[in-house]
């Protein structure tokens, strides 16, 4: 396996996917605030499985079935749903062997714009490390896809991303500039995220939501293992052996 | 006029332009190797103007009407045309008077696809303090455009945008997450432009034309007071009472 040949990218926006080539790529969905996150929590507590849709209408279609349905629309739970993508609706007693249907504003879209890619992994601080390994241990190319918020660049998403590169780029591949230039942003907010993060545009939107405890939550580093894959449009926990 | 209310953001990629609302907005294009520093150079050494078009045929289609014709493609001089957007090709000597008909891989295409803002201006490290000048001068919306490399992002244009926000931001603006981004990534490179971006990828394809001397160039700081504006379609030089 030949790692220099490898292309470690980061795509700054959904919008941006279409310049990128994913069929020989692994696609790491990035949604910081809050989805991915959540999802990476709720998979390694034990959830059977998360169903990423697009819209509230296909979510709905899940309903009576057996599935817990989760709704988030610009930050709030959707009227009507159980929860929406706040990282402690998705504890072991509240998943555990559970299948949930879940629909974000941001994260289960870009998760179905990288339908095609080799293969489709969630990263969040939370098991950055693991999904680190996964990566390392693989030879395509790879694409950090930021979900940022409505198409537009979001700082944490962003961090995320150059947390991956500073782990990954001892192997010497081939960085883009948006991946150096992530990477450069962490070394210069890594320190205090929290801190650097707060005055974001998103930071000042989530402020107003009152979920400053579910910021401190998704800003913890290394505090799973798990590693959501996508096998068959459904999210379930990675147990290949070669991980 | 409320200087607090105004957005200053920085839009990473002509494809994500569609998710700002130009008709309020200032925009400036920013294709620092080497579109918009040449336009810039020409500008100021006494073009009459620059017609800046899309395709290399579009181009043709002005031959023979006294025109002088500029088209570069990857890089490179198209073949068949006097020159492309070497800054050397901008001299006194060679543009004074004259009219160019330009078209270029980013750039030119970033200025055709801002039709329908409030006002279009060119900007480049060249002429960085006349275009805040004419920023701050203004109540407008500000969307500095990156023009990027294919719709990628591109470190170059997008360490412009900082040098511009650093500028700006002591007005109190609004600031978008990648204008903080941009003016960070400003903040850790400015000590040494050229040694930060001979990594970058652009600067990799670069090195391959040969064209340093080109590139030292465009990353001088404030040698021109010039600004091209857009006037029906034509890129002249701003000479509003007013700036």
């Amino acid at each position: 396996m030949n790692l220099e040949k490898r292309a470690l990218s980061v795509c700054l926006s959904p919008a941006l996917l279409p310049y990128y080539s994913l069929e020989n790529s692994i696609v790491v969905i990035i949604d910081i605030f809050r989805a991915t996150s959540s999802i990476c929590y709720g998979i390694a507590n034990g959830a059977e499985a998360i169903i990423p849709v697009s819209t509230i209408d296909e979510c709905l279609s899940y309903q009576g079935k057996g599935f817990s349905l989760a709704a988030e629309r610009n930050g709030q739970i959707v009227d009507g749903f159980e929860f929406g993508n706040s990282p402690f609706s998705y504890t072991e007693e509240k998943v555990k062997g559970k299948t949930i249907v879940l629909t974000t504003t941001n994260g289960t879209k870009a998760l179905k714009d990288s339908i095609g890619a080799h293969e489709i992994i969630v990263g969040s601080f939370l098991n950055l490390s693991a999904v680190c390994n996964r990566l390392q241990g693989q030879s395509k190319d790879i694409i950090l896809l930021c979900a940022g918020w409505k198409n537009e660049f979001c700082l944490e998403d962003t961090l995320f991303a150059g947390a991956v590169v500073e782990k990954l780029k001892g192997l010497g591949m081939c960085l883009s500039d948006s991946a150096m230039a992530a990477e450069d942003l962490y070394q210069f907010a890594k320190k205090d995220l929290s801190g650097y993060l707060s005055k974001s545009s998103h930071g000042e939107r989530l402020k107003k939501l009152n979920i400053e405890r579910d910021i401190a939550f998704c800003l913890q580093m290394d505090v799973i293992d798990a590693v959501p894959i996508l096998k068959a449009h459904r999210l379930v926990k990675l147990e290949d052996l070669s991980f």
